[in-house]
């Protein structure tokens, strides 16, 4: 175990732990790494490993090409999508993959979750994207490392930034959220879940409901995030 | 910290510290205040702390008029409607905010809760009502404090009383509670909740179902309400 | 204090404390009563009284004809429900009052629970009875008296036994359960809450789906509760 | 009680705990045994006895004729079904059946649960067959043997293999799960019960929504199961 990393794994230890906190995953469906982007690693859950197994020790530290540099475990099967994403992203801090219920079940019905409410709009200014699903040759390749491009691909097309909307459903798949810290990473995916979950409910207490007007979606997106936000303790 | 307010802080956590009690509250998304109609002012939490981290000391105290008294933090960033609320409704001591999900789902889908059964006349005798969504002039200007003249138009134009009925939904954003006192406020802001998550499942299962009847409305109601009132300890 | 009643108080609390437990009351929207018929009462949950400010002396004894016995507070403002059933039912020890989601759901639909499956038969032979809304006359007049009729009626034109169904949702209103003792006649409400979830859930997965046949209804309801019946210990 | 079977009984008490704890049983709605194949018996749960009063000693040892060895108490009811299930296939360890929510309103709906994402994908590679109902003479007769050969029917009829496929429901009544071990049989029942809760929502979300693709079903089943799988520590 190497010593220089104590202090990384110990955050991804805290950040992983809150996953079942939250009720975000069932099992070991999900994870959580912590970038050291001066240091070109991230630390990651161990794959296949239960919640109530982990302990800080056990987190793998990962190169941004998903090299192994730890050696203490196999990381989670999906590390090198988060790989791939540090890679190109220099202000992520952290990233979050889970099977949250109402979130994976609009990636499995391949839509975007429409932005109907004040909630959303606290938090992002457009519907939650849904990258679609991936050719079959990607599939077959480097699938890992090819979901990461799929995420960024769709940002790109959506002329969407990483820094602004920190969320997106992989299409059959499920969910991944980021953000500059893990923490911010794993408050996205419990508030993605909850996003998913009215949503859900909205479309069926009013088939084809409209969308939240621009105007709201811009006042409750400043309120929080703008030069004048007013919202948290200074 | 002025000692003067030390009572009313100590009401407003506790009040507070009954939402993620009640599963009424995700993170930070919700807020009770409880008012002093004397002293004209309420004790409101701080804006962006998370609940656990909350003690009464840090409950901010603000005047009618929305002017922070104790400049112990900044206040929730729906002060201004809590604080237009007081101004005009004399008989008023808590009023709640919740994102809750089903009454929050009403919201977004910008309708009344029908009244579906006694559980709601029990508390209430009209559909919930749901206000619409502001003009956009309002929302760009003085946003909370235009809120709370959409919670009161919305009753004055149904000819309804802030005494007899105590919860609303704004139009894409989320319920208002509130009560006599605080712990009626967050009493009314669970039997939303629930009142929201039946008349959802009643229309799934009854698609077009017909409302309460009034005999029935006015006879719950009564129960609990009315001059001849059996319900509970004399 | 009536000593004479202890026993059957213990009894009465502890029943009552289970709807709690189980997650079928929100606040004070559900009472327990436990009968004993050679004395010609019952000791049920006082009006009002939050589950965690009960005890065992604070429950009420009640005669079936709803005097109030032991006057040591007012009883449930459903007593009179409770007193018509025992008068007329000799072979019901206990009796269950919830507003309980699901259930309270179809109560409002005005629908009866169709019997979808095997959960179901183990309980009951038949779909679960919604006794129609009451007529206005008997609403403004002694209605909680009249519920217990309504109960029994319905009950009588379906040519049902109480000794075989011991659940129904009393229309618009929501449910209510017997049994020979209070601890099955609140196993009873909690079964009729799952068994309602279940159906809703049966409905949605697949509209117009048809009951189940009747010799798998026969089977399981024999399994448990007839001659030849091998559930449970002997 | 037999000392030999001390440990096969601890297994099944740990195994049968786990099922409340996961919350996939109401009352006794439920069971779990462990085989041990070398001795021709598995440990049961007793029929109807309450999960908190379970203890090692009580579970009951039957053979793989269905012949109660300990006679400590009564087997579960549905004890002939697993006895018929461990005569015919050698390399299961465990057997599980619920009446979990969300399997069990799909299999009163008698619908396969379609296979719409990867949570799906990651467990098994076809939709979840729902066995048809039996024919009544079947019903009427030895009922819970037969409805081991129902399962093992279905299976059959579909060239599906135990081995691979570890889940079934049986039409108009629940699921039932297996595995090598009785963990991971307990592992499949709470799998099968989120599958179909995001399948249940899926369709909601979007009707005729169309299933996963062949190509990411063979990626996530071998990312997890086939020869190169990389998921797990080795």
């Amino acid at each position: 175990m190497s010593h220089p990393y104590k202090e990384l794994q110990e955050q991804a230890y805290l950040a992983n732990m809150q996953l079942p906190a939250l009720g975000l995953v069932l099992f070991t469906f999900g994870n959580v790494s912590v970038a050291d982007h001066n240091a070109g690693v991230f630390a990651i859950k161990p794959s296949g490993v239960p919640y109530d197994l982990l302990s800080p020790e056990k987190m793998v530290i990962v190169d941004f090409d998903a090299n192994n540099v730890t050696n203490n475990g196999r990381p989670s099967s999906d590390t090198k999508t988060h790989a791939v994403l540090y890679k190109h992203w220099a202000h992520v801090g952290g990233i979050v993959h889970t099977h949250s219920t109402y979130a994976t079940a609009w990636a499995q019905a391949q839509r975007d979750i429409p932005i109907y409410g004040t909630t959303h709009a606290d938090h992002l200014t457009c519907d939650v994207p849904c990258a679609p699903p991936m050719h079959d040759d990607m599939i077959k390749g480097n699938y890992e490392h090819e979901t990461g491009f799929q995420i960024m691909n769709c940002l790109n097309e959506r002329k969407l930034s990483y820094e602004e909307i920190e969320m997106i459903l992989v299409g059959n798949h499920a969910p991944f959220t980021w953000g500059k810290t893990a923490d911010k990473a794993v408050y996205n995916a419990a508030v993605l879940e909850e996003v998913a979950r009215m949503a859900y409910l909205t479309e069926t207490i009013r088939p084809a409901c409209p969308r939240l007007k621009d105007s709201l979606i811009k006042k409750h997106f400043e309120r929080k995030h703008g030069p004048d936000s007013y919202y948290g303790q200074q």
